[in-house]
């Protein structure tokens, strides 16, 4: 009875709101970051790879997005100094961590500092469909660049990674907008003018609500359109359900000024900053605003991204945020079918912008910053949607299944040699062969197959006892088989042409000819 | 007065025990890592990414080495659910995770299921000099093969792969040994013949506190030789501080079978193994060992991996762990310097073996399963250490100069024709050449030049009004430059050999000459 007292077994389970990613699911994301980094590197970006924890002290209390102190990390306390240990935490973004390193490293570092991150991040949030607690960014920024040509020098690099990972030019569009020009129409939607930043506290925070209620429902505009917008910005709206949404309580002269910000794209770059220049008018902020646009768009030009790539427009907000200066987006921009079959833009891949202050926070000196995040699983998503990430990837090993027990270093000797064989340096997927030796019980020759078949294996090589004395090996090409099995009558598949025979000095040669064969 | 009112601005510190990773370190570790995936999964290993996070359940309550519950893990609760939410804690290994999924997706999956995992694992303890509380292990399991053919394919695939890192032939060794055998040796000692598994409990219980008591005694083998292991697993010993420690307690005779145990490797494999087998006399558990460990040493022999590579010795321990059946580590051989300047063996390097108990937990069935795991930093400083890393990797970008605020447009084309070129598909690495702007404050030259320095450029390129005008540019040979100071007199200084002009059209070229220049 004394089994009865042990504890229950444990559940084998992935924590909520956690996944577990497999075979050709890690190998995909790893070969798009792989490319993703050499863009960067190139670019002069050095990685930096800190920990996966941080003191909450140093995190900030604040996710970009999120009002609550420490809601949205996991955090815990340190349990070696009593009640008095420091609180830890899990990273939420690559940002933070960043602002912390160009703070402690100030003096080792060189400025302006470029580096890029991937790694994974994690949230402690409800998990949902689709939602996960801990996934992958990828973010490149440059720390201690004033000049806004390291703005444009991430676009330029945004553009170039997405090309190079496989979004055909067409298929995206990176959108530029400026916070400052932003800031240029609240002094026109307010009337505060030029120094109106020494105002009474009451009336900056009055403003800074405002601002944050406004930035909110702008980013609202590709779902309620120019009409909802303009409700919102006033006395409010019903929604879909028939609630009644409280609006942010602009006059509708203030609120067409706002309206007439976002809809200011014109037929060109050039168009879209003149229409700015008039609606900011004489506030210093935005005007300094729609100069660094008109600079970032002519650094931009003379470098061949045009238009069709990199674009100035004023309907980008980026959430909430931190940033100060430009934001940018890329999007991309053709159609997928959503779950019900409709048709939908796929939208944003990636996305970020200037942050002068975050580095402050540390030292009391303002550091310029710029830079941004690439939506790792997003981006991939839009790659298999668009079928630009190879199949052929997810290929299992050729499976060397095992006749004879008592012959395991004749088939392990089989796979050593499938497996070591590299022909065409030019390109080097091809004549890379994984193989293996089957592993389980032998004694069941079906269940051999079936778990070649499992594994996705291009080839099963089979060597029994009668093979062997006459110096052949039998190579059945599942590939084949598949195909023949999908369309073909019970009478062809009898036939088996998928299964043949070949001298074992032959078997490599024949193996790659199959394997190199799908790949082409 | 407002301002002091501010909260006080947080350190900027990492976390204790954490540590950051710049530029080449991440590099180079990342390459190490690819090289070691890609034997892996030719040898048919699949990636596996599980998150960092498990429940505290499915980790288990104990790390292998530790007693004390929860002792070693970063753990915390969920706070949704009021104090009933689950305990969360990060991975502190690899294996841990794995059999989770192993039991998780036991359906799904297809066994044997090779797999691989790399990434950082969690360690809450002291930090101390060199020991952190974040490090990477890179692990290859095999779960679901009873046979020993898959303990024999890791240890070939460890040989693959420190070969494939750099390690060369003759300065690695794997050793194997088998807790199977250790046990025979046990039933000798303690007398317990066959069946005696089903003995009073108390009897078992003591005979598996020996067990523990004795490995940990052995594990000093290294450290205190054959008379100091012989002192300890009798009534102790004085140690070199003086103070006395306390034996196991064995009486001389059962000593020597221990001692005869770790002694019995013998000229070859064969020696060792009928050495063995005169040690376990009749033990079924024994002798099964030692079969195991014939059947492996045959496999590899008949693939070529020989005793200079790999090899059956009884001293390896392995911590006391879960191993159940064989165990193997790689250590290698050459001497490097120790911080004293006194020569010392480098020492392990991989370590794993065969662990059939820990799937079980979840789902009561047994499941065999047997693994490595690389100690990566380990390795890399064995790498480093032997000069195997190239130290080109660490070169920064060619820094294109700024020096009309203007015409930043210019250098970031520059910038871009630098970086766009591959030349020699053979040797991707040449021609590759990462550049980038000087970004900022452009005024004082000399800090672009302090710049390019601190980033350790190989180029620095420079083109002021003048050199515009005559369609040529000036490349400064950052490499040369760096040799000359070291060794020219003042006067050779002056004459600046390392920068000269070329033509705007030849820029590439050049540049281009001197970065392959220093790479062959």
């Amino acid at each position: 009875m004394a089994k009865d007292k042990k504890p229950p077994r444990p559940k084998a389970e992935t924590p909520k709101g956690f996944r577990d990613d497999f075979g050709a699911d890690v190998t995909e994301r790893k070969a798009m970051l792989d490319t993703i980094a050499d863009v960067y590197h190139r670019y002069g970006f050095d990685p930096l790879e800190t920990s996966a924890v941080e003191t909450l002290e140093a995190l900030g209390k604040y996710l970009p997005d999120v009002d609550r102190p420490h809601a949205g990390v996991f955090a815990w306390q340190e349990d070696d100094e009593g009640d008095k240990g420091d609180w830890l935490a899990l990273r939420y973004d690559l940002t933070a961590p960043l602002a912390r390193v160009a703070a402690q490293y100030r003096n080792e570092l060189a400025f302006p500092y470029r580096r890029y991150a991937m790694g994974p991040v994690w949230r402690n949030e409800k998990p949902g469909p689709g939602r996960y607690r801990q996934f992958y960014q990828c973010d490149a920024d440059t720390v201690g660049a004033a000049s806004v040509a390291a703005d444009a020098e991430i676009c330029a690099m945004l553009a170039d990674t997405l090309e190079a990972v496989g979004i055909t030019r067409g298929d995206y569009l990176i959108r530029v907008n400026n916070r400052k020009v932003l800031e240029g129409i609240l002094d026109q939607v307010f009337g505060f003018g030029e120094g109106t930043e020494d105002a009474v506290l009451g009336a900056v925070y009055d403003r800074e609500k405002y601002k944050d209620a406004i930035l909110r429902t702008i980013d609202k505009f590709d779902k309620v359109g120019e009409t909802g917008v303009r409700d919102l910005l006033g006395k409010g709206r019903l929604d879909a359900s028939g609630a009644y949404i409280d609006g942010v309580g602009l006059a509708p002269h203030q609120a067409d000024l706002v309206v007439g910000f976002l809809k200011s794209r014109g037929v060109s770059n050039q168009a879209t900053i003149q229409q700015l220049s008039q609606l900011v008018g004489e506030s210093r902020k935005g005007s300094d605003g729609v100069d660094e646009l008109r600079e970032i768009a002519a650094l931009l030009h003379a470098q061949g991204y045009h238009e069709d790539r990199i674009v100035i427009d004023p309907s980008v907000v980026r959430g909430l945020g931190y940033y100060t200066g430009p934001v940018y987006e890329a999007e991309l921009t053709f159609e997928i079918l959503d779950d019900k079959g409709r048709p939908r833009q796929f939208g944003s891949v990636a996305g970020g912008g200037r942050y002068d202050d975050l580095v402050k926070r540390f030292t009391g000196q303002a550091v310029p910053a710029t830079g941004v995040s690439i939506g790792v699983d997003r981006l991939l998503a839009a790659l298999r949607a668009k079928g630009r990430i190879d199949g052929a990837t997810a290929r299992g090993p050729v499976v060397v299944t095992v006749m004879d027990r008592d012959r395991m270093a004749d088939y392990q000797a089989m796979a050593a040699e499938l497996r070591s064989e590299y022909i065409d340096p030019n390109d080097p997927s091809k004549g890379k062969i994984r193989a293996e030796v089957y592993l389980g019980n032998p004694k069941n020759f079906g269940n051999q197959l079936k778990y070649a078949d499992r594994r996705g294996a291009p080839v099963a090589v089979i060597q029994g006892g009668d093979e062997k004395e006459r110096g052949v090996v039998q190579i059945k090409d599942l590939i084949l088989g598949a195909k023949i099995a999908e369309s073909a009558t019970l009478e062809e598949w009898k036939s088996q042409p998928a299964q043949f025979e070949v001298a074992r000095g032959d078997m490599l040669a024949e193996v790659r000819r199959i394997i190199d064969g799908e790949r082409s």
